[in-house]
């Protein structure tokens, strides 16, 4: 696999790779528990002052008990000042004691740091229905050092579990000739050993911004991007984005009200977009990260439940991991939305070849075709001819080492 | 593999294989028309009386040109005598032409019966986005033999593409002392060389049933058979289920008002689950047929969603192919349903093992809860403690052999 750098992209502003210490006022670290094998397990990220914070959920319904810890923290009054998260155990699936040794983790990083509890979110992936080693926790969350850069480094190797790379980014702006940051660190997705399928995200940024407005601008953002991205089309127990806003570059605090709003939920989209292809390139077994841009669509949600049909069909990444130019199986997809379609209508390109034209294939070449999957990226569009609402999705193609990954860990 | 006798275990009253033929007025053939490269490839049913017939077709919405010939057939008068059945050509994204050439067929084979073209429907199943070879079609139509059981047994065979094995079943009741039979062929699902994903089913009887009521009758027995099948979550454009009641066996008219009417219903949706389950473990590099129990939901739809979730995740599947007693994913797939689900009151088996209770593992054995996975068929049953609505839903394993056969048959 190549560097990071060349996912992106779409934004030349998004910096790869990046450090959640870059902004002001924050710092991080990760340390050993033991909790895996080997490597680092425990993340540790820090802010000097209580940031504006706001978080995302997985819409599973089985909602692991680090994210009812967290959100608890989170409606006493939007603040956060630091976020520990293990790898190796997701706490999920463990009732009562769960959520206690959730709290019992909180507790020890608020003593630590002397903030109030409720100023400390928790986030764990890994293994389900196993309870949290929590002594070794406690004593990582004592251990673990704190800085900047290293310590970014190693948060983002801290919260990773089967990820082959660290998956982290960040871009800068100005708002009112100040210099802000966003930056984020992510963990994701596809699932091994047994169930390590999380998808984290954690953001932080110096900028000023209304808690009210951070909640929308990263629901936004999330819609956007880890919203719309698919290895395997399962949703974990744990996913959460979390993001911590410590203020510190002296802005206005942003609000749909100030002028350089749509700029910074530009800046953060751009963020989470980046951080999300990094996961669907790194799905387990994926040798390909496929892009499927609607165009055409009559609105926005019919434009994404299109593309996501196409990234999820388990023939259409069969088609692409095999480098097969099977415009019959996007087309299938596309059929598969939903929502009314005019087949009549469809227009279909392999990267740069036009395979499909007013629902009928065209006469392209097959090398042509066939040269399109080659990329790392691959890139598929639709028009539907229908209306003016676009969406892009992003996933991976599915190999046989998808199958041995998940298939046979035990055998 | 086995025989298909084994598969089903719900009711002792279908019987495997079974003949489109055995209902009285019945006939079938099916020759070689070069479409494929070899074995017979058009299959042809026929009634000696016009049959009060019904269809439910695919909600892909590139709905193949076949599928609306039929359409228009069925429209006229609600009655059939024959149905000519290609494989080796899908006849779907063909435009004009292929809506022409489907007509062209229709009018062969009514042309060769006598019949007006009205009474005749068409269905094909192959490559998508290519032309058909009528000459060859109106040559086979011409020359296909007509026979009870032999042509049976042949138009069970011209019907498939990639099966492994033929799927045919039939079932005999009494309605007001009279013995009707009820009897089907399919063939189906899964993807390969290049798109033969269809989903086909043909059913006879002889009994005599009240058209509107036939059609109702066909839709609830397609709801709990062939819509609760997965094999790779996607659905083709050329799926269509028909049936033909020829009425010979003399009885008054099924309906609703008719005491038998349950009777009728029951065997028909007996048949049709029967000739699900073959399709779902024929599914391509199937190892397994998982059969997804779901049972105390508030509501029907509820269970139903739930059940296919489990079968369809591909983490589920991969577990089942990998024999990995993996209880965490069940519960991920079952909290990704959409549905407000109570962790707490979850239940689930792994065959006869309970693996999870009110949302917590339990003290499962491991050798006990991986040998559940060893049979040909794997049971799953989750419990939602929410209501009292059950639904069932089968799928197949996902093997490396799925990735090889669709992602490289071209390389």
């Amino acid at each position: 696999m190549k560097e990071a750098e060349q996912v992106g992209g779409g934004s030349s502003r998004v910096k790869v790779p990046g450090d959640v210490t870059a902004p002001l006022g924050f710092q991080a670290g990760g340390v050993a528990c033991g909790l895996k094998p080997e490597g680092l397990d425990l993340g540790f990220l820090v802010c000097e002052v209580p940031a504006v914070s706001a978080a995302v959920y997985t819409k599973n319904q089985f909602r692991a008990a680090p994210l009812l810890v967290t959100q608890e923290s989170l409606v006493h009054e939007g603040l956060l000042q630091a976020v520990v998260v293990n790898s190796g155990n997701a706490n999920a699936c463990t009732g009562e004691r769960g959520l206690a040794d959730a709290r019992r983790i909180r507790q020890e990083a608020a003593r630590r740091l002397g903030v109030p509890e409720h100023r400390v979110a928790v986030a764990s992936t890994g293994v389900i229905g196993e309870f949290l080693p929590v002594a070794k926790l406690v004593k990582g969350i004592q251990d673990v050092p704190l800085a900047k850069e290293q310590g970014g480094k190693d948060f983002a190797a801290a919260i990773c579990t089967t990820d082959t790379r660290l998956k982290t980014a960040q871009v800068s702006f100005e708002v009112e000739g100040r210099q802000v940051t966003l930056a984020g660190a992510a963990k994701g997705a596809g699932m091994i050993h047994p169930n390590m399928a999380t998808m984290l995200a954690f953001l932080t940024t110096d900028a000023a911004v209304d808690r009210q407005a951070l909640e929308q601008a990263l629901q936004e953002a999330v819609d956007e991007s880890f919203n719309m991205i698919s290895v395997d089309g399962d949703t974990s127990t744990n996913d959460m984005v979390l993001v911590m806003a410590s203020g510190l570059a002296g802005n206005a605090p942003l609000s749909p009200e100030h002028p350089e709003w749509a700029a910074f939920v530009q800046s953060l989209t751009e963020l989470c977009k980046e951080l999300a292809k990094q996961i669907a390139r790194d799905g387990e077994g994926a040798t390909h990260l496929i892009e499927v841009q609607v165009d055409g669509a009559t609105d926005r949600q019919m434009a994404r439940r299109v593309a996501r049909s196409v990234v999820q069909s388990n023939l259409v990444k069969t088609a692409v991991f095999g480098g097969d130019a099977n415009w019959g199986r996007i087309v299938m997809a596309i059929g598969n939305c939903g929502y009314p379609i005019m087949p009549q209508r469809v227009a279909v390109w392999l990267g740069e070849v036009q395979v499909v034209r007013e629902g009928l294939p065209t006469d392209y070449e097959e090398e042509a075709a066939t040269a399109q999957l080659a990329p790392e990226v691959v890139r598929i569009r639709v028009h539907l001819g229908m209306g003016e609402a676009s969406a892009i999705a992003w996933g991976c193609d599915l190999s046989e080492e998808y199958v041995r990954i998940n298939g046979s860990y035990r055998t």
